[in-house]
């Protein structure tokens, strides 16, 4: 498989995060010769938080990690793990999806000697197909005997389905002027098509939080981040993100989101959330574009991110970008159809540094030969400005290219 | 341009509709050698009725058309005019576009000898650049001397722009017997995309229908059919449907909805609503294949409406359309997505007659080879049934190919 053209020039160095190890292993739930089962194992106390896929037709396994988050999972002095394969997404395939997630559980429960209300897991691959769950079983014990810290790296690569790079990132705080790493692996790529196209992100770090804190500051963050970013407008059954808080670097438990120190590990996370969130929609089916589209001056922030939204999803908009077009008047056609206020005389575009569009009409400054030229470069931005008041809001979309029709349009093989 | 393989046979041979006139002519406002204006005058009396565009960046002409009907204009003794150029949209024109629309209309009043606020105006083709009106206030007398009876099949012609096809439908109905004809025009393709694929359709009818009637009836209509269709979720700044009744025919005038006439008339007119919105799917922007999208036992109607448009829409069901895959995984993630309320094990999908998915997984009698087979027709039907209450709906939609991307991503010359 080609690489996206927008990849970033290597996989980053993780660091260790003391309290959770990882192994990875080759199980051919699907493919061969790969990695394609990853097990995370984070030591007993450690505290989890989940956001899944709103999605009315969940896969089983995302069902499973809601349900014992729901019933206090969150926290426990026993330890946690979570088990992902790829190639089969266990969706759309009845009760027997349930038995497969209950199966693989309980053989994780028993071999890792953890409870298994505190194992948590995720498929992602084709769906409507049953789960080959005996395939996964059978490598649980290679797993347990290969955990290591030093191995999140492999957890990255063996989540990949059609991803054409691995995706991972980190950042160092300090809480209380103790060292706290965050680290954190993602797939997804066909911005969340079902099958074999799921978003799934997995940050662990050893600072010691609260597990409603953690919650909390995941939730918020996950809307700034994996929320605003899409590729095609699609939602995929199993897209789930995870955060597991080992509180291994010995740094005092943070339980208050006013602390310095709190705010400190929320701008870390938000940082490695975003470089995640980001990697994903550059490897965008068939990107050759990555675009921030800004809205301000909207009547609220929820107006300005229907604008953004609309933006970032037109198809038309989309397809002008692939096309290295300054097409503004699809960029007027998508703030039209939003549904936020808006009034034509007031509107500013800018492409970049480019004035694009004042006062109702084109900018009496703006060149299509500026224009053009700007939309040559691999990374865009566009910016409106309503002028009503003050919403505002951000997501990051990619074009839409004959590769991402050629990808999809593929018969399913 | 290649003619869409989904284009109907011919033209049909569309009647006169007696108290109107047509005339077409080239005022080259963009396009070369070609028909790019037309003109309809309605005798005095007739009633007028329109929807448009819900954008919020609308064009100057929808404006002025919307502000105009809500003043009245819908009845008058005077006689009512419809003038449509393509090759500019004079939409994001700034006031310059409002004096435009006012330049048109006054000449067309002067020409005509009908009230200005009986001139009705609509332009489609690029957004952003001003509209030489001095093109179109110079063929306004030639059009004048034109004007016949029989001639709404050059108006049609006229206001193509990326059409590859003209469309046009009619029928014949009775009104207490006496024979009423109701004929109507329509252009569009990439549903509905700002520069050069706007939707606009004239209808006429020689019924006598009292105009708020004849605006309620079209308002309802509209929903189920200019409403129910979708080629890529975008919607124009220009998008116009206005309906005419001269009375004509001698019938007597329809006042109230009940009568059997009238269900008459509204049956009648639905059949050519419905064709033409059919139509505009079958030029939808590099189609080749139409799609009838029904949706039944959703909890309400709209609920039923959401998940029919979000498969309708994702673009991964439309790109799986596309390759001829019978991808049922792709219905479930976009019923999922829909917002509606769903039960995995409730869902029903057919394709055709082909059972797909049953009580949550595959059909046990579906079979690959049986997809597969089904998805090389042109003409597809994907029905959902949500097995929860009594909710319908149905829209229509074409497939998401390389074509729409080429068409889309070229640079605007």
């Amino acid at each position: 498989m080609k690489v996206s053209p927008l990849a970033p020039d290597r996989f980053p160095d993780l660091p260790n995060i003391r309290g959770v190890r990882f192994a990875a292993a080759q199980a051919g739930v699907k493919y061969k010769d790969r990695l394609d089962v990853m097990l995370a194992v984070a030591q007993p106390g450690s505290s989890v938080a989940g956001v899944f896929t709103t999605s009315a037709t969940r896969s089983a396994p995302v069902l499973d990690c809601q349900s014992k988050l729901a019933a206090g999972a969150s926290q426990s002095a026993h330890g946690a793990t979570i088990l992902v394969n790829s190639g089969n997404a266990n969706a759309f395939t009845g009760h027997r999806g349930e038995e497969s997630v209950r199966a693989v559980c309980q053989a994780v429960s028993s071999t890792i000697n953890v409870p298994v209300h505190r194992v948590f897991t995720a498929s992602t691959g084709v769906i409507g197909e049953p789960l080959p769950h005996e395939k996964i079983v059978s490598v649980i014990g290679d797993l347990d005997s290969a955990l290591t810290e030093n191995n999140l790296s492999d957890a990255a690569h063996a989540i990949m389905t059609t991803d054409t790079f691995a995706k991972g990132s980190h950042v160092d705080v300090k809480i209380d002027g103790t060292p706290v790493k965050i680290a954190g692996i993602a797939k997804g790529s066909g911005m969340i098509a079902p099958d074999m196209a799921t978003m799934l992100v997995y940050i662990f770090t050893d600072a010691a939080v609260e597990p409603a804190l953690l919650q909390d500051i995941l939730s918020d963050l996950n809307k700034v981040t994996f929320n605003a970013i899409t590729v095609d407008s699609d939602t995929s059954t199993s897209d789930s993100l995870m955060l597991v808080a080992t509180g291994a670097s010995g740094a005092p438990e943070l339980t208050t989101r006013t602390s310095s120190d709190a705010m400190n590990f929320v701008d870390g996370l938000h940082e490695v959330m975003l470089d995640l969130a980001h990697q994903v929609v550059r490897d965008g089916e068939g990107a050759t574009k990555f675009v921030e589209v800004r809205v301000s001056g909207a009547k609220t922030n929820d107006e300005a991110d229907k604008v953004a939204r609309a933006i970032a999803n037109s198809p038309l908009v989309k397809t002008a970008i692939a096309g290295e077009d300054p097409n503004w008047g699809r960029i007027v056609m998508a703030i039209g159809k939003s549904g936020a206020t808006a009034d034509r005389d007031r509107i500013t575009i800018h492409f970049g540094d480019v004035l694009v569009a004042e006062k109702g009409w084109v900018a009496k400054s703006y060149t299509e030969d500026a224009g053009a030229r700007y939309m040559k470069q691999p990374n865009l931005e566009i910016a409106v400005d309503l002028g009503i008041a003050e919403g505002k809001a951000k997501v990051w979309t990619c074009d839409l290219t004959h590769g991402y029709i050629s990808i999809n349009a593929d018969y399913r093989s």
